[in-house]
């Protein structure tokens, strides 16, 4: 189903003209800031982007920009446990530009095997549409910061993906189960998911051990492999 | 209306306990890092303060989340455009924290004449309350952060609220009116909110000007005086 909908989405979208044009800018602005006003309401698309994890707040599912801002704030507030040095102002604009792509190629939830397949292709496609819609050299800069994030090859991008993968376990924990209970993920999946964080940092990672191993005690995450459930 | 939902949000919000009571974190996690955690959870609900503003891309209103990001966005963005040197990192922490008060302070309204009286206090009360949640350290260091926006004494900070007025404004000029309609605002109102930007940047002051005479010219914003209109 979620498959399903990440298509429909991508097909709708793409099709669409960009939001801009509903009411276009008055004359007298200059060209290269037009470009950049234009992107900024083509991307408040971001707020509509719904994701599986549900709010602590509210009984309702979070969206692309909540979640973007959740990080942002996570990052000057968690990034004395990077076990590398980060830049701080570098990885916020890391997390904060990560989910833009998802405004064309939907948001694909990580325990979905359906929806993961073609993921790939499809946010490189949605990139290569909504990148060059600012003016060329931030077009450049702004496709780096995703590219950047994507391939977690710099501490700043480890960080920024770990804080991706912390933000929603900590929304599944006050959820008592959450994506995990619709997803039916076990403890092992999660564990594989959230391999990103020990990889940024050590205490963080012991963090998501600890929350993985009390989700089981606590009975809203299955323990794995099932066989251990029956012996 | 507004005057006393954001009273009553003060009254009931201040008497609830922290979010992370409705499910406290396990044991075994360092006491420090246990704070920061709970603290993340309790600004989620930063993503339930409903501002006026609509979205561009979806017919409702914008939340705090949801505006925090899109400033945070817009920083990267729009930097080159300060009349002064700014550390867009640094920019970018002030404006993902300016509104975190409003958790418990509510929105106010900039063009709502009731609700703006005992603004002041109303969020420092609420600061008073929410910083002291995190360790001492980074309380003071959060706090300060949320001091210097309000103040507006630093370049980035006059830049951070420069960007907190332009983004609405952005909204407004797509609903082809928006909170100036709810609110009946006139063009020299609109003026008035907006003299922060031209503070920080010449360039986005006389983009201001540009929306706020083509918004009269298309009817959708009262020119001022009004005496103007009846010569």
């Amino acid at each position: 189903m979620c498959g399903g909908g990440v298509a429909a989405r991508l097909v709708t979208v793409t099709e669409q003209k960009p939001l801009i044009d509903r009411h276009p800018l008055p004359s007298g602005i200059p060209e290269r800031l037009r470009t950049q006003l234009g992107f900024l309401v083509e991307v408040d698309q971001l707020k509509t982007v719904l994701r599986a994890s549900p709010l602590a707040a509210a009984d309702r599912r979070e969206n692309d920009a909540e979640h973007s801002w959740h990080l942002a704030l996570m990052v000057p507030l968690l990034a004395e446990y990077s076990d590398e040095p980060i830049d701080v102002g570098h990885t916020m604009q890391l997390v904060v530009v990560h989910d833009l792509i998802e405004i064309y190629a939907g948001d694909t939830p990580i325990y979905d095997t359906t929806a993961v397949v073609g993921q790939a292709e499809r946010e490189r496609a949605a990139a290569d549409r909504l990148f060059p819609l600012l003016p060329e050299d931030q077009a450049r800069r702004f496709r780096a910061l995703w590219d950047e994030f994507e391939r977690r090859e710099t501490p700043e991008a480890r960080f920024a993906k770990a804080m991706d993968r912390l933000q929603p376990l900590l929304l599944n924990w006050m959820a008592r189960g959450g994506t995990w209970t619709f997803a039916r993920a076990n403890a092992e999946e999660v564990r594989q998911r959230q391999a990103v964080v020990e990889d940024a940092a050590d205490t963080l990672g012991e963090v998501v051990e600890t929350l993985v191993e009390a989700s089981v005690r606590e009975g809203f995450l299955d323990p794995a492999p099932p066989a251990s459930v029956e012996s």
